[in-house]
């Protein structure tokens, strides 16, 4: 059974970057030949959406499947259109797995004992794609304690899978809780602390591969840099996802914080930045909408080289 | 359009309970005649089990929905069995909804902005069910911070809906960040205070229906008695939905700190105690698991005892 950061940081070295396209489809950012397609195969309104969002996910997964490591689906904006939405997200994460790609499922579930275990079991395929959302990670919400994230934990180790607990989301509010002070230490630090123990717990010590990562990370926002340094130093055993950078904000130089000094540790995301890139400059005028695909690639090239800090 | 404390407390006071019946279906707790009938008609596990998780609903549904004002189906069940078990959810919330209860689905969702919208206008179908997922109220997670709760609130209030934000969880290892010390208070009740803020600014003053509640409610944990009590008085704008008791360990005397004056303001949830009655004593010996449905009726009409004050 490959450990999750091992197959990680393989993934990363063999396309030589860190970058994460996000898979948010909305239906009213879609190109148009998409919509009339859907529309001529689907009746109601949740099939046509729901057929939409897995046919331009499919086609987004052909364009970037050779250029990074790693997609992040949106699980909410499928399951917005209930279970065929959830059928769609569902044949969207066996594609991307099909096409090689690492798929960290963001879904930020949480809940406390057997809840908790439901939800990785169903969630986490991890080395082995048998399970029902067959999922390499999954994001994972830490307010209902330590004891919450450890069947995410057993379940990830069991199958080679990963677990990305927030710390400190990109949002602008996100310090009402997470900063609140308790000796010495704003909240996101202690959750982070935990995350650490986990993660050291969990680390790969046999693997030169791994470089001694474990396979529980955190998610911290990239419109918070200098949190970021703070937490990439205090969580040296944690993979790390970075949201934030692109569309709400954050710069390639915000972000290579993320990163150990071997270039490993963390994978910096970004979602509407490349899904539509169509919709803006200087994409919408090089491409427009008919080469939409193109845009993405074009996108994503450019994310990889703001990202290459040699 | 209805406010969600209006509709919530005229199914209370028409069942003349607060007693709110948790639906976890797990397969190897489930009566054989149910799992027989869905091994005949379907073939793979996923569906099986999916079959099955439906069928046992819509039963436990028949048996409930004379004697209770609300259920509470729990996602993670459903999730953890794919595109079938989501298929599965959405039917047992519509059926519950057609015989005429409140529906709380129990997902504990949260994300940012857009994402959050997503998720909201999703799942909450509120006073008219013609949304997605079509239920009446949902649980939220409110690590991310308050703007990722008003999405939420701003999708329940347009639609008569509810949401039930974590406040202080059940589990033993809750207090790990909630109790976590900052301004003199927990960070519990820093949380309190938002979910006070949103309630009272959500209530519906013209009404003497909704008894001045919000549409936005607070998730408190029956095993914090003291707690209980505590949040009670700082939240007197927000419905509380008590997990905890029976199987989890919390009393009736534990929960009555939930209600206000009027015996209103809360809803008291019991799951496994309920779904699997036929298993434990005195229901197990009485009813035996081919009375099922028996030792569901009869041990919520013990709960609905229980729960009686006067």
């Amino acid at each position: 059974m490959s450990h999750f950061a091992t197959r990680l940081h393989h993934a990363i070295c063999q396309k030589k970057t860190s970058a994460l396209v996000g898979l948010d489809p909305r239906f009213d950012l879609l190109p148009q030949e998409i919509i009339a397609a859907a529309r001529a195969s689907q009746t109601d309104k949740a099939s046509v959406v729901a057929a939409a969002f897995e046919q331009f996910c499919l086609r987004v997964i052909d364009v970037v499947a050779p250029l990074v490591p790693a997609v992040k689906p949106q699980a909410a904006f499928f399951e917005e259109w209930g279970p065929a939405g959830m059928r769609a997200l569902c044949n969207v994460i066996a594609a991307a797995r099909k096409a090689g790609l690492i798929v960290i499922c963001d879904a930020k579930r949480g809940d406390i004992g057997s809840t908790a275990e439901a939800y990785a079991r169903g969630w986490l395929g991890g080395a082995t794609p048998e399970y029902p959302w067959q999922a390499d990670a999954l994001t994972v919400n830490p307010y209902m304690g330590v004891d919450t994230l450890q069947p995410f934990v057993d379940v990830a180790v069991e199958r080679g899978a990963g677990i990305y607990v927030l710390v400190r989301t990109s949002n602008s509010g996100s310090g009402v809780f997470q900063d609140r002070c308790s000796d010495d230490l704003p909240l996101y630090r202690h959750v982070a602390n935990e995350v650490e123990r986990l993660a050291e717990k969990t680390a790969e010590k046999t693997s030169t591969k791994g470089d001694g990562y474990g396979c529980v990370g955190a998610v911290v926002g990239a419109t918070y840099p200098k949190e970021l340094v703070e937490l990439r130093a205090c969580m040296p055993h944690a993979p790390l996802l970075v949201p934030g950078y692109g569309s709400q904000g954050g710069g390639a130089a915000d972000v290579m914080a993320a990163f150990d000094s071997n270039g490993l540790g963390g994978l910096i995301n970004s979602s509407r930045g490349i899904n539509f890139a169509y919709q803006r400059s200087p994409y919408k005028e090089e491409f427009g909408e008919t080469q939409w695909e193109a845009a993405i690639e074009a996108a994503t090239h450019a994310m990889i080289k703001d990202l290459t800090w040699q």
